[in-house]
């Protein structure tokens, strides 16, 4: 752990905390803890105040592990639920948190979690609580060097497990095979984990989230494939879409249509974009391909520690509470290609991990374009 | 799809719907509304009004795939967050549902996605919210043949997956591909996917939720593997722990003590049993060998379409949103083993997936118990 990375993104933290009129953050979403203390797992819990503070808990098992990875001031291992409330009001109480407002994840707490961390045990009541979504969304958007090239060695894995993906596109193969040989070559080229696993084929390509199922590939099928490896924490986001054979005219021409909405809004990626000028060059020319009635979910979203993180398109970042960002400046992250479009019969999607560089695109994930 | 299946599920759905003294649920929780109506998937949602009437809504481009598969009266395709609050609104007016209260799932939703099913322009501002978690675990609990029937097929690759893990087990291979040889096994047997796996080495054994790393495997590790299949949406559970080369004498007794309580604890199962009951039998053979100090989670926890589902023990039911369920009857299927003992410098656990029969258990989960 090089704490210094830490003590800057605290720093950070706290001028955001300040922003928001808030006394500390109450954070348990594994992503938001690795970011600002270098360690995050389920069912632990970090708080970091307005003065830089950091206080953080954890099973009592996982101790010893935490302490060798962890940016912290205080550390407390507790034993179950009841432990995990009382280590929340112990830390709280030594930290003089008694009024004023803590900044929770509203998106990730459970009304069931938030009730818990909320409990009369865990939190005074005269201690108010409110959404630090934005506050971690603006902190992660913009990637540090290292940052960046954890998410190209993500890129690299996403790349293999494609190439492994798509020469298990054979006849008679499920989509679970295919994602078998995705997952499998990701994880044996140093990937510790991926997201969800996207493979869906023939007429169900015209669906939105294809998770895999036994469905036998056929000849002429199309097959939509999109993998997120995870290297060190940071993610990759692609998407390729193949045929079993010879696509037909009409495939082919859609596929040519999506790859051209794709790569144009792509090229458009430099600094102090904004977010939803690309949403509209991509929507913009699918719908003079004549594919408007075939879109579905937002064609861009940002990448990072996770898959699909800020900045999110207006419209979507309301209603999952993030707020719409600002022009995009320099390394902010972005899976560019991520909505599709849904003709009826079947679907064709091509999604790539892109930086923002001052000039243009860092464009991450290489695998070619072929249906 | 057997509509009779689903009608059956709904009608005693709207039993406990009219107990709880609602007027319908809307889930959100791809598992609950496949138990329902035969079809659960990621941005979607399902009412259940208290007379039996069901009303989906999906993606637009998921219409004619749900269609074919889905027990439903009315469904909806909507385009994005907003076309879903509509699509939720025009449901609840057609269904007349303008007061009462609304059965929502609140160990899934996140604040929010509370925010948004309950956006004044999706319900009524007459129309009130509660807790449905427990009307679902209630119907969900005790699980019909064609479900133990699954429940048994998911096992078969739990023990194909083990059998891939273990074999991975060598010197200098990593965690990450342990975990890739049991996942692909898995895909590769019929499984269409997994809940995350579990593969922790040496020291690492001693943290509760061993997500795979890039750690290298070295001979005298201790290697603890916890995989979760999924067969037609039902789940598995199994955990095995193994050395690589020859475990000390300490590690010996520590297994001996652990399996000697999970097989015990096992035996115990049979109709009318209570968790808790399970839970001290457990406990108590654990402390008495002296690892008083080392346990951490709940030893017993519920299998289903979740893999880890109700029942839970009463302590971690409460803060997880479930009622502490009642003495357990018949075909009610567990997870028997889940907490683990960490001493410290490394930990153990087995885990088996059991269904209750009325005279014992059905243990579904076979592999080998050798450390």
């Amino acid at each position: 752990m090089k704490s210094s990375r830490y003590e800057n993104r605290i720093v950070k933290c706290t001028q955001l905390i300040k922003n928001a009129d808030f006394e500390a953050l109450l954070l348990t979403k594994p992503s938001n803890m690795f970011y600002l203390t270098g360690d995050g797992r389920l069912c632990a819990f970090a708080i970091i105040t307005k003065q830089g503070e950091v206080a953080i808990g954890v099973p009592k098992t996982d101790v010893v592990d935490v302490e060798a990875c962890a940016y912290f001031d205080r550390i407390t291992g507790f034993e179950d639920e009841v432990g995990m409330i009382h280590a929340i009001a112990d830390h709280l109480k030594c930290l003089g948190i008694e009024s004023g407002t803590l900044g929770l994840e509203y998106t990730f707490l459970t009304q069931s979690m938030l009730k818990m961390v909320t409990h009369p045990h865990a939190k005074p009541e005269t201690v108010q609580v409110g959404d630090a979504t934005p506050i971690l969304s603006a902190l992660r958007m913009v990637k540090e060097p290292g940052e960046l090239d954890l998410l190209r060695a993500a890129a690299k894995r996403a790349e293999i497990g494609m190439e492994a993906a798509v020469k298990a596109v054979q006849p008679g193969q499920t989509e679970s095979q295919v994602a078998a040989a995705a997952e499998f070559a990701m994880r044996n080229a140093g990937a510790e984990g991926f997201w969800r696993t996207y493979v869906s084929s023939g007429p169900r390509t015209n669906i939105a989230h294809g998770l895999p199922t036994n469905r036998q590939l056929q000849t002429g099928d199309l097959v939509m494939i999109d993998i997120h490896p995870l290297v060190d924490w940071y993610s990759s986001d692609i998407c390729r879409t193949v045929c079993v054979g010879q696509p037909t005219e009409e495939q082919q021409t859609a596929y040519q249509d999506y790859l051209h909405a794709q790569q144009t809004t792509t090229s458009q990626v430099k600094a102090a974009v904004g977010i939803a000028d690309l949403e509209n060059t991509f929507h913009d020319l699918l719908r003079a391909a004549g594919h408007g009635d075939h879109i579905f979910g937002p064609p861009i979203h940002g990448v990072g520690i996770d898959f699909e993180e800020a900045p999110l398109p207006p419209g979507h970042a309301f209603f999952h509470g993030e707020k719409a960002p600002p022009p995009l400046p320099e390394n902010v992250v972005l899976a560019v290609g991520n909505c599709g479009i849904y003709t009826g019969k079947w679907g064709v999607r091509v999604e790539d991990t892109v930086i923002i560089r001052e000039e243009g695109p860092e464009i991450l994930t290489h695998y070619p374009y072929k249906l």
